[in-house]
């Protein structure tokens, strides 16, 4: 089975919203084994979504449609859909009930154009959206699985998880291909491919590579029976983790915050932070871990050098002599939030963000990162590339690796 | 004129890359009035990428595809174009040379792949890349205009912005449409909508209404002779300011960061932030901003009872009081970042960001902001729905905005 993306909506056409709905379907498809052909955005014009769909329906067994579900006139997926098959639109009572009693909640009364997103192809299977007020649809018309799903992707992504997935699986004939995607860092794709290529002849599922930022992805992926996939993926993950070490720090759905902070907290380690250039953008991937807290104390951005001083202790001498932007000072950072938090780990960032140099010359992207653990120190001088933005994230990403570093390699 | 974008790349269709690129390039055309009728993303196959060309050929006058450029063998987008107008490539020297130029700086010698990079079909221009390897490529056949460019967004936007925009509009007889987006922050999109109907008939310039996150857009477009297309448009702008008052923070590219860091600098005045439950995002935003050294002190992210009480001075027993979670802890974490970093304003932020409850039993979503400012202190309590990230994501929004308003309305 493969399957089709159409993404609908103006807004999508016009970049004010960025798509993330295929990202996320490609990503939950292509991983149980669903490949995705080709992905299309078009207009809220009901023959732009008809013609896409017509395409879609010639290659793929499976077609998703994200967006024109909503209440107003130039929502027109169900109307595009429904004439395709020459279906009627019918009212769903009890949707409808479930929207009056969702606006009553609110204390307001139900806008008469929502009536609209009660109505159902008929012969289609609304799918509940526990989220929004617009249902979802599954409809199987000779032989191919035709899916119409809300534009947000909160209500979106809810819908596919648990209405979706298993039911195109079970159609698949519940054929899963093997996938592992082993999440690299800290080595470059072309340096990657060296040390794979050295492994020789490779009779193992296919890896392909595809790099994003400051990582390398590689993906092995196993098909027909599920057995021997599994035991060949596995075989090839074995290989590479051998080969490559903790290169790999970890696979498939990991991130290297959640990586890292598992590690925090099966060691019963504690993290503190001291961001300059990097402005709280560490911290913040850092909580967007559920249960940080049990690991994070807190950090401090000390975007001055006044806050460097009064709030994380470095010496006014130091900066005078070193500069803001030194190993010396990214080390008395991480220090002083070592102290001040009382934690096992402090990571003390400074340098240059960008766009231009610093008022002491110092070049964008010049980077000292300094970690302190329980019983020792390190330190990285980083001369990144990219925008401002770029430049943070690749700062933070590396810090983390340090402290993911430090705590495995004890 | 009108555009098609064809996205090229597996790694777009696994969606294990965000296809960032489609929604830069139609944000960037639609604001200079050359609406994308399709995006399609599809494989590195030459035959995908031709279907999707003869496909985008027959509907628009420009076409850009970005990605499959690169140096190896499933880099085909060059192959795809040359073919299909039965077009040579051909080796350019003078890129070679740059190219080989690229790696000896590095110390590497060029792969011998890399000299794929230096092919170009015959008759295009070639598209400079001063960010990478991969040269785009313009070309001009039947009176449509082909546009190649590489696939990561830091390459593709310079070359975009520097080589691609201006000869576009150029080919457009410098038609342009007069486009103005109206940001709108703390306004819900049928409340808008409604208050915009209470201006009654609407001889303007149509105006269309994008919700996105916490905000709505509302963008207004002119279409025909210069002058008159902006008149109109401007006319419709006073219209929507007068009856939207500071609703609108903002218009087209500023960002509601941007616009508070303008406003602060502006004013000179400073700000300093207390972070608990958005962990650090509010700081990461604002020193997006570049400058944001001129008018932000720093933060502290007291993720915890302790580092709320050590650093920020919060009272023990006001805690034991009152829990981490409520107004007057945000008022004196405010209180406490304005005192110790010596600022005009100060925000404290304190809820939960879920996904489950806290410890005290208070729901995720509940958030309080506080806001001192020189003279008065402001409150908010929110009542967030989303997950984790959206929470911290919607917390940051709003204090940005309390900011805005505080400084604007004096």
């Amino acid at each position: 089975m493969q399957a089709d993306l159409i993404c609908v909506g103006n807004e999508l056409l016009t970049g004010l919203i960025e798509n993330s709905n295929a990202g996320f379907l490609a990503r939950r498809l292509w991983s149980t084994g669903i490949p995705v052909r080709e992905t299309a955005v078009v207009a809220d014009d009901e023959k732009s979504i008809r013609e896409a769909l017509e395409r879609a329906l010639q290659e793929s067994e499976l077609v998703i449609l994200t967006g024109g579900l909503g209440p107003t006139e130039d929502d027109l997926t169900r109307e595009a859909v429904a004439s395709i098959f020459g279906l009627e639109l019918t009212i769903d009572r009890n949707w409808l009930e479930r929207m009056e009693g969702f606006f009553r909640q609110r204390g307001i009364d139900m806008p008469h154009n929502n009536r609209k997103q009660a109505m159902v192809i008929e012969g289609s299977t609304l799918l509940e959206n526990k989220r929004g007020t617009a249902p979802g649809a599954m409809l199987k018309r000779k032989g191919k699985i035709i899916v119409l799903l809300p534009g947000p992707p909160y209500e979106m992504q809810q819908i596919f998880e648990e209405q979706v997935l298993k039911e195109v699986v079970k159609q698949n004939e519940g054929l899963l291909a093997t996938v592992k995607t082993l999440k690299c860092i800290g080595i470059g794709e072309s340096m990657l491919e060296q040390k794979i290529k050295e492994l020789g002849k490779w009779d193992l599922p296919p890896i392909s590579y595809v790099a994003r930022g400051y990582e390398v992805n590689l993906q092995i992926k196993g098909y027909g029976d599920q057995q021997e996939a599994t035991a060949a993926v596995n075989q090839a993950e074995k290989k590479l983790r051998d080969a490559l070490g903790d290169a790999i720090y970890g696979c498939d759905d990991e991130t290297l915050a959640g990586v890292t902070a598992t590690l925090l907290i099966k060691n019963n380690m504690t993290l503190a932070l001291a961001e300059s250039c990097s402005g709280g953008l560490l911290s913040d991937l850092i909580t967007d871990i559920p249960g940080s807290s049990c690991f994070y104390c807190g950090g401090i951005v000390a975007y001055s050098s006044d806050a460097k001083i009064n709030l994380l202790g470095v010496a006014p001498g130091l900066l005078e002599k070193e500069g803001d932007v030194s190993p010396a000072v990214a080390e008395a950072m991480a220090a002083g939030a070592k102290k001040i938090f009382n934690s096992h780990f402090a990571i003390g960032i400074t340098g240059v963000a960008g766009p231009g140099s610093d008022a002491a010359g110092n070049p964008a992207g010049l980077v000292y990162i300094a970690l302190e653990g329980p019983d020792k120190t390190e330190q990285k001088q980083l001369n990144l590339g990219g925008a401002r933005k770029a430049i943070k994230e690749r700062a933070a990403q590396i810090a983390l690796d340090m402290i993911r570093k430090a705590i495995s390699r004890g």
